[in-house]
């Protein structure tokens, strides 16, 4: 048996540390991924995939952690990608917010990783996916991808997600920042948490106004909640469950999983591509490689279009 | 002569419409940008790119204003390219900024556009250098191009100026945030804006640990000085002038402007083609299409590796 599979078959029987290097090729860009993806193929497709999103300050980490806690009184297994697509560096840039996962940390039935997407090849969309196929295929019933909502990445992880959750708190990255953000577009839950302070109520209105504004919603159609929450304390946690297992059956009811899941597989397809080929395009062997036309551009021989035409020639010739 | 060598025409003569609707095809990915960018090509090269960048609240807009004006005393003819890449909305999201910007919009030579890049088939990437032709064989000496500092989009415009202004505030996007962020690695220039402030001082200082602190310069390598502006008030506003020529200089006489550009180009044909490629992979006439790959990998028929082979397959034959 080959080390990758041995490595599959150990994080199938709930090996944890099999599990990590598992996702350690995944940050590496490891050439052994192919293999990797491959005999994790038979094994997915179990996993419900919620996506975390919020302005930093809003409390995704403690929610996140009050989210394990409920999950694993109704005995799930549970994975956590917490994904900093802000950050350039890997692994530790959340060290700071982990300390607070570390009610969780000795919980054989909770996988915990941070994942840096920055400086990566593929970026967010090629690194994400493949390392929720490692938690799904290794056992666990529900994974939660948390980001930090800044510029694109909150609607990136919406497109992995089956359900999104948008977090919120009063006074902070309040709602008109959260449209701006694109953010209002996106969630299927809406948290608004640290509800026991002052503002709460209106930005819990001032949400509801905005995602009314422009609703366009036909009959059947998902209506996105919006629950309050005091993380820290737990409250409100129970609610947002129920909305969660609602929108599962909704999704499945109408054949929008398959969509999505459908939608993710092709971004996932065509990232892997894509970083394929921007690798080729770097190849000297392959006819007209990008320097010598990057040269022939800025001496103005050649204009952009012309030079990306000779390198995709050399590509598929 | 074809509509858009009218164009091209036009906006070499200065006019500011016919400009305009160059940017506009950008914006659209129009299928005349090919010709454009052809007819755009012995014109280029002549205008230096400066990068402006910072956290929401520094005072970017007052700053480039006042940078206009600078440049404006110079006689230089100035582009500004404000980039949104946290804005899903196209034009319009800058329009508050844009406001404080009146001063200069008159100015027959100063050329003033916003462009949002999310949702862009390529994104900052694809956009920007092409409108960055544009507005350089218009005749611009100067193209500034403002970018809000989110997420990645710092990174994404130094690649893209041959300078990149860094700029701060006290007590907002402190030092630590912006080390975080991964801006004290692409700064040439550091401006701590906003200097009659209080904490100026300790801004300066931390600032200037930070950059000493990630130091190994060889001799003859540029040390990015940091300058104090109170951008509202045009203090400070020569200094950095001064500073702007003195790296231009550098990168001139040590062949480091010729590598910037070079990569710039490269980066600029590689989304040009990675974007060709992505529209030919929804191509149901080019063999095996993403959309029938995507449904097998999610009946885990095939894995995410072997299906992007096969999606190559038929867009290489």
């Amino acid at each position: 048996m080959s080390d990758v599979q041995t490595l599959v078959t150990r994080a199938r029987a709930g090996d944890a540390r099999s599990v990590a290097r598992l996702i350690s090729l995944v940050e590496d860009a490891s050439p052994a991924l192919r293999e990797a993806m491959a005999a994790l193929l038979p094994y997915g497709g179990h996993a419900t995939v919620i996506g975390l999103t919020g302005a930093p300050g809003v409390g995704k980490s403690t929610t996140t952690s009050a989210f394990v806690t409920a999950l694993r009184q109704r005995d799930k297994r549970v994975g956590i990608l917490a994904v900093d697509p802000s950050s350039p560096f890997s692994g530790g840039a959340l060290l700071g917010d982990r300390v607070r996962m570390q009610d969780h940390a000795l919980d054989r039935n909770v996988y915990i990783r941070s994942m840096a997407s920055r400086g990566h090849l593929g970026g967010l969309s090629w690194s994400t996916p493949q390392a929720l196929r490692v938690l799904d295929a290794a056992g666990c019933d529900v994974v939660l991808v948390e980001t930090v909502g800044v510029g694109q990445s909150e609607v990136e992880v919406a497109g992995l997600a089956d359900t999104t959750v948008v977090l919120l708190a009063p006074g902070m990255g309040d709602a008109i920042q959260a449209a701006k953000a694109g953010i209002l577009e996106v969630g299927d839950v809406y948290v608004v948490n640290k509800a026991d302070r002052e503002g709460a109520d209106a930005t819990v209105r001032e949400l509801r106004h905005m995602l009314t504004l422009g609703e366009r919603r036909e009959p059947g159609e998902w209506r996105p909640p919006i629950i309050r929450t005091v993380a820290s304390r737990g409250e409100g946690i129970d609610e947002v469950m129920e909305a969660l297992d609602k929108h599962h059956g909704w999704l499945a009811e109408t054949g929008e999983l398959r969509r999505r899941r459908h939608r993710r597989a092709a971004d996932e397809i065509e990232a892997i591509a894509v970083t394929a080929l921007r690798e080729r395009m770097g190849d000297p062997r392959r006819g007209a490689a990008l320097d010598d036309l990057a040269d022939r551009v800025v001496d103005a021989e050649l204009d952009p279009y012309a030079a990306a035409d000779l390198l995709l020639e050399g590509l598929t010739a």
